[in-house]
């Protein structure tokens, strides 16, 4: 058993929980100062004020936080593509210089460049890469991450990036790694688009499914990229071989792909910048957490999803990093944090939830993480800071 | 005598000396592909290719960097409000949620809020603050900061700022500091007006310019905050001491200030979020130069200053991290660099210039660091990078 006791304050989230993601106020954050927590390696014993610390648990060693660490649920980042080689700084150059994302696309770039090296890349490469970048997520308190595939476009490639996801799950006993297959992120430039559709369901997974490489399955439904059909059934081949569901939803144009991630039950439905009113209401009487990017927006430059209409109106929203080599080349939560705040006006309980509990539903795994309640597992983070508001005022570690 | 060989790339920066920073293009970086360096303690002695590098050089031990890391010119931060205590996150939730800056201020918040916390700290605890953020700093590849006082606002307070400036110097001898007096940030609340003012011209100035406590007098010249009058009396006053000047000028409304600063042969004019044309043509055929804040205007969501306008018309344009907790609680220059390109549409070259060249110029430095030429400082930064773009392409460490 292990004591952590001086808190400067230890946020539990116990009442983010009770209303299950939605809405959260100050108080549902459940903040104790001068708080401290028991724990063994398997879950949580106890949480609450140091001064209350029942006898039972008084002749533990306590590591004293001398009220200068905060305690929150580990952070959750439920939406990323780390595992990818290549850089696209020229790219990035270019784009601040006035040149589209979809016209970059056009001549080689964009997420063609990005397969053309992480096929390059032995699974070896890609895993060193990939614990680079995992190792500076964890020290940002990120202690539970997503990873999709999406950048082999083909049967070997897209294998390999979910083989890495293994190997990170491996590697990183003390977090914990969603694995999603994201064979649809793209059409290859090799292959006919029917062809490549028929590898996806008749191929990768069937494949997927039976070495249980993916947790999720995940489609980029958008213009020029799938459409509502081709997502549909994609998705509905997913879950006949038992895995669960997610979208890329209404980032570049409204094609009511948010009302498709609601009907077939997705985890959860990602971007929604270009999200029609209608679908903000349905999203928000339904279970499918609602996945914000700002990163995104912020480095593309456009508009910034309706965070405010989204939770006023009772969705789960949920912020991730969208950490990609082309539209988001940051894997800090904490800026994300910051962006939600300046940018979409969330307040801390909001932002609060949206990297905790809200995240892990998004990856449904709100049942053992995601608030600091006995009997949960004792995954949380520690922030050098003496309240919630100074990790995302302060955005770098 | 220390060798550096097989850089990514060496980038000297020699062309953007030569036209002293104006109008710099992506020639003028002096990009050295598997580049090399020679050095000793006091200047460079060489650069080039590896292949290049002479024969009375080859006996040296070589440091290889593999084609794996780019070397710069060390990085300058040139305004920056490093020396402070106290926290204002709670303050920024409440800008988030919509209360303006002045009006955080007339309720006793803003600067007044860090002038309190950094009254009651003691000098040992300034310095201890100071270290930490000047470690993040120097983590970032920045090499040169300037430090301002201003939270101060009495003469114990004033000078106990700047001794810290001078701690810095003594403790970071790899760095280079340069110090300013910054009295005139804002007016006192336990002082009248008249007073404070004689105060700073009868009392701290020349106490700063005898103990040579500062390199640099600079005035918070704006609407709320010093008049026209009142910053030219100040830095008059500063000058007739023999220090240099420069200027917090049209931040937050047009009032003149970077005409202000350029007639009086300041160092830089600084923000310049609202600066008119007809100060864009001044300062362009000036040398002072017009050292730009992006953070600022990212944290206080405001218009981006006019670079493009700035650099078009011939202005020599530096970027610096303006870090101080309520209107930039960032001291990530890289950051800054990133939003340079986003928001500010600068091109690789420009960027450089800003951070390397021109802001080496906007603290009179220019004449021994800024560049990697033969003769001068052996002040450089490496980065785990194969070209520049890669540096704010990648903004976080």
């Amino acid at each position: 058993m292990k004591l952590l006791t001086h808190a400067a304050e230890v946020i539990t989230g116990s009442g983010v929980r009770r209303k299950f993601g939605r809405q959260p106020k100050v108080d549902d954050m459940d903040r104790i100062p001068d708080g401290a927590m028991v724990y063994d390696e398997k879950r949580i014993l106890w949480v609450g004020k140091t001064k209350d610390l029942p006898k039972r648990f008084a002749k533990l060693k306590a590591q004293s936080l001398k009220n200068k660490k905060i305690v929150t649920p580990g952070l959750v980042d439920c939406h990323t593509h780390l595992v990818h080689a290549g850089s696209r700084s020229e790219e990035f150059a270019a784009r601040c210089a006035g040149e589209s994302y979809e016209s970059i696309a056009k001549r080689g770039g964009g997420i063609w460049s990005t397969v053309r090296a992480t096929r390059e890349a032995t699974e070896a490469e890609l895993f060193k890469l990939a614990c680079e970048r995992v190792e500076y997520a964890r020290s940002t308190g990120v202690k539970v991450i997503e990873s999709k595939s999406g950048y082999g476009l083909n049967i070997e490639g897209e294998i390999k990036q979910l083989n890495v996801n293994q190997l990170l799950k491996k590697k990183f006993n003390d977090m914990i790694f969603s694995s999603t297959f994201l064979g649809a992120h793209d059409f290859p430039k090799d292959q006919p688009r029917a062809d490549y559709i028929r590898d996806i369901c008749d191929v990768m997974l069937p494949l997927v499914a039976k070495k249980k490489l993916a947790d999720c399955c995940d489609v980029f439904s958008d213009r020029g990229y799938y459409t509502p059909e081709e997502t549909r059934y994609i998705l509905s081949r997913a879950k006949e071989l038992g895995l669960d569901i997610k979208v890329h939803a209404d980032e570049l144009q409204n094609t009511e792909a948010t009302d498709l991630a609601v009907d077939l039950g997705a985890w959860s439905a990602d971007h929604l910048l270009k999200v029609s009113e209608a679908s903000v209401r349905r999203i928000a009487h339904s279970n499918t957490v609602a996945v914000l990017l700002p990163g995104t927006a912020f480095f593309l430059k456009t508009p910034y999803a309706p965070a405010r209409r989204l939770i006023d109106d009772g969705a789960r929203v949920a912020i991730a990093t969208d950490f990609n080599p082309g539209s988001c080349n940051n894997f800090s939560l904490r800026f994300m944090m910051t962006l939600s705040a300046l940018f979409m006006n969330m307040s801390a309980a909001e932002i609060f939830a949206a990297v905790t509990f809200n995240a892990a539903a998004a990856l449904r795994l709100e049942k053992t993480i995601g608030t600091l309640e006995v009997g949960l597992k004792p995954l949380f983070s520690l922030f050098d800071a003496e309240k919630f508001e100074d990790i995302y005022y302060k955005m770098t570690v």
